[in-house]
């Protein structure tokens, strides 16, 4: 019975190699990735037996989404399928002064025709002890909130702590509800959430300074309006150029704040998947039972190991991290 | 001013490099292929200024495609825009006894959302000498079918020569309407039809043994039907495995069968896009204005030699045509 | 549970793209395969859950080799590891009158280094259907014999079908041992005996004429000495050159033969795997319930279609497999 | 009809993939490079109607070039074709601190022997607002050389603006005559000069300290010798490695001396073309008929765009070029 | 001391990959190919010391050449270097009935620059045993063939055999000789002529029926205008498509012919070099001093294995030569 | 007759493209590299004659090996073969803050069963000044000790300079033996030690300050116990990230300390090989005949200009070592 269960979209990556343009290229790398899948795979890559729940398409491209999911070493057991269209992305992948540029082609894919019902949620969710969601999934349908809903009623129950990644994309939301209106149920039944100021702004109109100080005050209010909320991390970056960035932590549970080590990052190999696998490495610190700082260090050097490899997911195994932790900054050949 | 005026859909075509499955790569080979615009992309190879009209997506893939297009030479002054996604099909190549498979993405694209009044027929077609079609556009969308027979009115005006490919295939024609009933007023203002005998079975039912004897039956029934009419064309294909064929060609104008020899093909390099390297083939002939055999026997050695090229456009040239039907069959190296 | 269990041996294939030799090349495709382990992940293909039994070094080669296998859809929760090395072979892919050339690098690898004891074979094997092995195991070390026979003894008492390709390989057997003598009881806890009259003769001294009243005969020789024996089967090849192939199926109860179809292979894409596609293919038939004939005709089907995919392992879905049964060459674009 | 009309060598540009040099690879990634059609490509790629002149040979690779520029959405019209051969150049890209290093095989090119009247000048730019050429032209040959002269007396009949961007390159100049004596009537039909103090010093012996007083004293030299000249431009530019450099911009019209910002480029992609891609800001700048500082600030935010870009060629749109200008450094992924 | 030594031009090969046109891809396959040095690379692959004569520019692509050529085994030793620039070719690999097209650009080299007195042929062919020669050398460049003549009269004095490949090509001989007035004291001086019909008839216009008869004519006709000739030997090529060809050798000495079963080749993999693999075999034959049926034998299976591997080199090995003279047609595995 | 004799193993080296794990990958690039032929090799690509003594299977493995390392123009005419294996590691390479990591594959390779007798070193040696060793052959296995030394033995009676790596590989010394035991009467035969401070702890127990005081102190020691020795040197780095490190250079001969200046390193393409490029410099250096400060300068800029190109060997020119010593930094395109 896997600890984890992490429900969201998988869709088919298509980049250009190296640093080209889509009209440069004749071919594509892909690659299958979630928000909310890369997680399990981080955790699954740690040694966590993690599932990841989801609807494919039954044809070839969600075959081969499916292999690559289990060769990540992910539980997919839960898997369903419908005759929709898997989703897509395009990433130009930036450098320099040159942003990396994504290119959605999402809608209407066989998970966001999901509903209510469209999973057996008493039986996933047995035995499990972790269940993470992000803000995409009630963005991309009235079905898919419900299923969300659905899911974190039955957590509820059992009793499974909830981490919630509730970052607001604009280009999503098409379905013409408000998102603080569906949001706000969904963050009532969790216990960690992962936001930055400008998320809680959009979504539920709730502001404060970015520094230290205001991180705490926007947790108050997040609790004082989901008291289910437990605490609320996030990473901090600084981004110089597409290639150089600064990265560190923060948490706090309302009462006080956390910070990191800040990590100056050169040479990213691969911008994406760093909040993934930040709130992965969150996870898994909370499952070893760890003390909230070494949780929130490990969150941070899982998050910066991520721009270290290429994909979305992230492949740094726990040693590496810890690591990294340690002061290991990775200069010395490993035989 | 171009010759020859194609009109339909573009897509992004991804496909496994060799003989991959799509479940067994982790890049695929993109290029830009439509059935009509093909015809126009060959066409421009030898030497014709053509033309192909179609509507794109206003973000980087639509940017790719009209790039890949001017490429091949084709004019694209008439290309427009909007705000929906680029179609997609992905292909795994067959090989021995397994056949090719395409998996469409097709809809909604933006092509497909088109309708009456996208396109200033009237100067479009200014001076054109030809316009050509597919049975694919009206089975896309009704708009679709109501911007064609737009078209079609104006070239019936401008006394344009018209062929048609109604070629029926059955994973489209999903916006409710019977596929006779839209073809019927646009079949009535085309001249040329290609054409088998399951092609107008489907869509008109209309029927015979598939022989010489059949086809000029159907050419029959069909101008009946169709006064507009002056011939129809095909070609015959075997296929005893995905990696040989023998192919040849039939016309007939109701009063006689034209038949050309029949090519054994071995080692087939790509096995799309013959049929409209075929139509290609006669539309040059008739604007070299060739008597019918030899016209019929170019439009066949095209189809051939399509076979030869990777990708669904034919890159052969006229040259290469002519010594094709002329018995160079190709097994001395060229200097 | 799963209904099949595969055990043996996967190793790290490397070969030079395309039709390249070792020294020209710079870089290698590389998978991971073992002959049973290509009989699961052909039954895996085809929807039955089937589980191969293995033991991988734990390092990066064996992480990279087990994440393969589950992409593969086959249940690989029994792996276990040790310290050694991964075996590995490359392959030189032969053309027109030019052999395929493989040189192994296969010893000492951690699967070589099992023996009694290395499994809990009364868990692994608990409600299973059939249990397949080949030759190649017990002619790698003692140790692996010995484990092989434990699982047979298994096998045995909990009634579970056994089947053998006891493919003779003149390179292995390095360890001072008789074949005839280590096979012997292993063969004689089978039903299935996947062999040709060259394997029989060279590990029993069983001889018989290569025709069907000849294989019969062996037959019946092999159920006289292993009366656990049921029948026998085989592929017939002719192979007039690297790239044509002509394959047909030859089984036998010692009471009859059975001969299929022959199928003229052309243009072959990959000759490595067809036997363990063969194999594959009749135990599906046999799981199926299907009659003998029938099976038989899956099994060569299998067999033949394998020669059209890439890698070591059958890729085709049983619906292609059944289509070319029944008459479909392949010559057609599916769409 | 074209705004501005380009004219210059397109040569095949063959380099190693990633960081190899030519001994370490067997395979070459090609593309398609002209320095002053480097110019209308860029221009063409923010929506300037821009034609190049040029001429290939009559062969494969004249066709696969004209093809890219066409791609490039380049207008190609006024292409012409002899028997000659294509000048091509091979790169070995730099890294850390290894120069990039380019070898030339230039001569005899089917550009190099055009001569007076090889093209229709007056045809060709009718209606055009700008001409842009470089020294590289009149250093092949005479007839190249004549060829320009003709170009932009027609230029100065029609009171087109003239750019010239009079690089020299030391391994050209290889027929005998004196650079200065063969630049000086060219240059005196032109307005926008691009030129380094080197420059300047090489050709017409004209110095100054590198500084902005210095640049300043050459721009008043320059007016003085050639009273068509209306501003100098340049690119200034720190070089600590191949991967790491600094960039600014510089103008003068002899009476005041405008500088940019400097921008540190750190993780070059491609150090190629960034020259081009300045002067094509720049003109891109007056055909907005923005004020000298903003163009200035353009020319030089594209020439640093390029570097984050492959190939010769700026690929960055006048969106992406804006957002720098406006201090978006590129670290946001843009979605 | 090297036994055999050839001399000729090296070039570099670049070619589109797979069967993809110029004008269809941003990458080309290179390599390093000559006739002659073809020669010697497959006698070095099969054990013989061969060194191979030329020159090579004194830049990056000189240095990556004769890196490739000492790779293959082949001594280096006499290699000289100049200014000049190296010959180049481009391939484009037909299929089906496409032909193979090369487009060469070649002149003016550093070998076709040199002269009487570039090589010490007294110390290079000292204790030699053979020497090979082909058409194109005196083709290019008068000074190729006044060094051709030196080195010829050298190898007569130390009593070398001297084999030529007088093969005639019409888009060579730019220098404004008579191709016959140059190759006759050329010819004179050889003992071993690889020619077809073709080629005496255009060299010095000698004819005769394509067939066995009208080789031992021409034979005769040759030896009595050359009566150092000792036999002449060609290969016989039917060509019913790209991919299919039928070879077999042919080999008079004036008084009888020798034929050699005929090989019908499919699923050709290179259709170039198969000449050179001819004559190289034919040398291997006489050094081993087989007799002159085994030597004919040997020569053409190892013209037919050239085609089974990519590349303008022989790269089969003697023993998989000698193992399809036996009959081994190359359907096995080899383990 | 060459200058310098290095004597170790040769490997193949696979490593997944970019910056990809084993489990991300299929395909690997693949090249061959020992520590010891590493300094031949770049010696041979400065002008210096230079062979490598070595083993390796006789199989098509060892066959690509030979072949590479004569395309680096090392003299490999000393080769001999033997029944084992290839010796091979698997590189993943390291990015911002992950380290590289080379997973080993290495015995029982062809080298590593070489023993007494397996070489003529009287022969080998006749002529030559300078013999490399590292530590790496003595850790293997005694057999290849006791060669090593045999080599040394022959070396001093020849009066050839003798420079040995000692780096201690914790990953080896497998074979029981005490790696000081073995090593004293190895260095004892050695002039030049390339050594840190950790390589002399943990061989020999020789302790001190990671300083330029520290360095001074243990040479004295080791040439106390090894009278030999006349200098060790070493180079210096900082290790920030894999793709970041500076570098410098140290020597003493126990009297005096020399330090380089210190190379800032960014955007480093490869980690592995510069211990070799540095040494090789030395080598070079000494050579030469330059003084002491510029050899060791040279050896540093060696080092430092190794990490810029692809694979383990150095192919930077001697020019371009000479430039980036003399200031050049590498920031300005080269034509």
């Amino acid at each position: 019975m896997p600890e984890v269960i992490s429900f969201g979209e998988i869709m088919m990556r298509l980049s250009p190699p190296g640093k080209k343009k889509l009209d440069q290229t004749d071919q594509l790398e892909i690659l299958f990735s979630g928000a909310e899948a890369n997680v399990s795979a981080a955790l699954a890559a740690w040694g966590v037996h993690a599932a990841h729940v989801t609807r494919f398409p039954d044809n070839p491209l969600g075959k081969a989404a499916i292999g690559a999911w289990k060769r990540l070493n992910v539980d997919m057991s839960f898997t369903s399928y419908s005759e929709d269209r898997l989703g897509l992305y395009f990433v130009e992948n930036g450098a320099m002064n040159r942003s990396t540029n994504i290119t959605y082609d999402r809608l209407p894919s066989s998970f966001s025709t999901i509903g209510k019902g469209s999973f057996d949620w008493d039986a996933i969710l047995d035995g499990a002890k972790w269940f993470h969601w992000t803000g995409i999934t009630p963005a991309l349908s009235q079905g898919a909130a419900d299923c969300l809903l659905e899911a974190l009623q039955v957590a509820q129950k059992k009793n499974i702590k909830v981490s919630a990644d509730i970052n607001y994309r604009s280009n999503l939301w098409r379905y013409g509800k408000d998102p603080g209106e569906i949001m706000a149920p969904l963050v009532a039944l969790s216990q960690v959430i992962v936001a930055a100021e400008t998320d809680t702004a959009k979504i539920f109109g709730i502001n404060a300074d970015v520094n230290d100080q205001g991180f705490m005050e926007i947790t108050n209010k997040m609790k004082e309006k989901f008291p289910s909320i437990e605490c609320m991390i996030s990473s901090r970056r600084e981004s110089p150029s597409s290639s150089r960035n600064n990265l560190s932590g923060i948490a706090s549970d309302g009462h006080a704040v956390l910070r990191t080590r800040t990590y100056e990052m050169d040479n990213i190999v691969e911008r994406i998947g760093s909040g993934d696998a930040f709130i992965a490495g969150y996870i898994y610190g909370c499952l070893q039972q760890w003390e909230q700082y070494k949780t929130l260090e490990y969150a941070t050097a899982s998050a910066v190991m991520k721009h270290s490899v290429e994909g979305d997911v992230n492949r740094a195994s726990s040693q590496e991290i810890i690591d990294l932790m340690n002061g290991d900054m990775g200069g010395w050949i490993k035989r």
